[in-house]
């Protein structure tokens, strides 16, 4: 399964920045970051339901957006990419 | 055709807040805002070929970073969200 995670954590306070870098190192143990709020997943069915339930503690949810895109296998692979951006080569499940 | 359109736009000086503007009213053109860096869009191929061509124009290729992933029919539809996040409807093709 390969998931798409984008966010928007709002850092208008010491809490919200907090909870940016908790999304941010948690996302990191289930796949690659390929911009500040984008991070590509190559996981299982049960990672998913980890990850989504593990935000979940940490968000605020009146305050901050978690968007999850389920996207077919090879979709990371044919990003298309400008500037700095580069398509980033994945292991299998990155799932630590 | 559907494209999710993520980016990292350095604003370290006002030339870089201006481009972020720029490519944020661009994309606006084209799709929906789901959050601050991330558009869904629906819309043919040559936009897709028109919509590239003006990010590249806009952008400074040695600080700035866009990914654009073509996902299926039905992705934006079936999003995963937390918090202040939602499914938003689409329109056929957006593009103005």
């Amino acid at each position: 399964m390969e998931l798409l995670v984008t966010y928007d954590v709002s850092t208008i306070d010491t809490e919200g920045e907090r909870r940016l870098r908790q999304v941010a190192k948690l996302c990191e143990g289930y796949g690659l970051r390929v911009q500040k709020s984008v991070f590509e997943v190559v996981c299982t069915a049960a990672d998913l339901l980890k990850l989504t339930d593990a935000i979940g503690r940490i968000i605020d949810d009146t305050q901050d957006s978690i968007r999850i895109y389920r996207v077919p296998k090879g979709t990371f692979g044919a990003v298309d990419t400008l500037g700095i951006a580069q398509r980033l080569p994945h292991a299998e499940s990155l799932v630590l």
